[in-house]
């Protein structure tokens, strides 16, 4: 398989459980109504597509993976509808389609990102209900990564720097905060439900690091060199916003020199993985595929 | 005790670790500073006073309910910030201070949102890490009662219904989501703690809605009657935003005569805890001074 194929795997497996997330009910709701038009408008599902190949990987039952995947899927999404508000980064566009505010209002935008993080927790709660302590520690390590020690802490660096110029160490804080905490919750999620060994776990655990910065590099290389109608979302936002990236604080070269390493140290990682014993073609398709994205 | 002693008394249970939310070393951090302002700015604590005085009602061990009054005094709090926001309520001043957005901006209020609801749910799922199913159903308890079935779901139709004017069953539907379902956590988690029989968390259940409607009916009479000095926030907001209240609906001596029966539900609810053998002097206590409130 390629890259493209195991995306569309991923697909089928992650779609058809985030179109169930709220009861038929409630499809009327507005907000519901706010919080689907953001959560199915696309994207590529990189982090389910993580945690559908770690589970694979290590030989997890995939049907106890997906409300993990489903729920991560819902916080991500959250985090976009509300950084794009006007408020925070001031996005008209995002997956080639108008933002959440944009078509739905400020306020229900607002209130659509509530209400997906909050349903993510109540998912995660109800696989919490069987007592199973991997389980819980699954669950409890996605909503560590979400917060103020991981996602929402790259958010407050990121406020809090705005306009001004920052070091390189605290963008690689900051991007392993913002970007890494909830791609390197993808990549762990199956080591927790396998119960995995430490020797395992450090690997997944460090392979989920480089791919997170690589994720991030590429990332700004594309804000600078990206087809717009290609990547969905406006360019050139980083210069316009006087946003330190990688790009503007290392220059592209740099840049791109730096990600080729994390990507080195990707294919590192799985090579220890597979000294291990587990098959890494699948994984070793989809990093390649992250580090020469166009989109 | 008279209502003032109990209020004091369950403060000096809560207000300690509200203040331990974060860890120290996050103190500097915008975000949590954000969030600890709006989280130590005051208010009645009611829902864990409610849930202090109902734990010692049923003879919980006080330590093991802290957690849980202290993430739904955060859920709460959360709410208030993003009510607050322009694009929401835009309202200046809150619990007789500005509100979080006055004084570190939409971008950062958004965020410490965020940050406490997310917070409460690793305090929750640390909590669920003993495996101990009551603590688990309790934790979930609470996300059920903050999500779109309950607490968002009336903001959601609070929102949905600007500048309409909407019948009384939706206003009763609103209500008991937007600030009943709180309530109801507050008063119902001793029962999931203590493992209670069926007939006393029907009991605590009922009393639970007829106070949660007790608290909104008297809300909106106090927007129309109360001195904005001692409530803390600016009166008269529901006539200037063409808001449909139980005082708009109805009228306000209908309003005040569905509050009475309200409070008798209350009190029969309280009575039948009686019979079943519990004490119920402080909380006849709080529910008259809630019925009673100037602020």
């Amino acid at each position: 398989m390629d890259a493209k194929e195991l995306i569309t795997l991923a697909g089928e497996w992650i779609e058809p459980s985030l179109k169930k997330v709220f009861p038929e009910e409630l499809s009327d709701d507005i907000t519901v109504k706010a919080s689907m038009y953001s959560l199915l408008a696309g994207g590529k599902r990189i982090r389910p597509c993580l945690m559908y190949l770690f589970g694979s990987l290590l030989g997890c039952d995939l049907n106890e993976v997906l409300p993990y995947a489903t729920s991560l899927e819902m916080i991500h999404t959250y985090s976009l509808i509300h950084d794009d508000l006007p408020c925070m980064d001031d996005d008209d566009l995002r997956r080639g389609k108008p933002t959440c505010h944009k078509v739905y209002g400020e306020g229900i935008a607002l209130l659509a990102g509530d209400n997906l993080l909050n349903r993510a927790y109540e998912i995660l709660f109800k696989e919490c209900m069987s007592g199973d302590l991997a389980k819980i520690r699954a669950a409890s390590y996605i909503a560590s990564k979400a917060g103020i020690e991981g996602m929402i802490g790259g958010q407050s660096i990121d406020l809090d720097s705005e306009d001004k110029t920052i070091d390189t160490d605290l963008l690689y804080e900051l991007q392993d905060k913002k970007t890494g905490a909830l791609l390197s919750a993808a990549c762990m999620i199956p080591c927790f439900l396998k119960e995995a060994s430490a020797e395992v776990a450090s690997q997944v655990m460090e392979y989920a690091m480089h791919i997170g910065l690589l994720f991030q590099i590429k990332d700004d290389i594309l804000d600078v060199e990206a087809d717009p109608s290609l990547l969905g979302k406006s360019t050139g936002k980083d210069e316009r916003d006087h946003k330190s990236t990688f790009v503007t604080l290392l220059g592209m070269e740099e840049a791109q020199s730096r990600m080729n390493g994390e990507y080195q140290g990707c294919l590192d990682n799985l090579a220890a993985l597979e000294s291990l014993g587990y098959d890494i073609k699948d994984l070793k398709i989809i990093t390649e595929f992250l580090a020469e994205r166009k989109y």
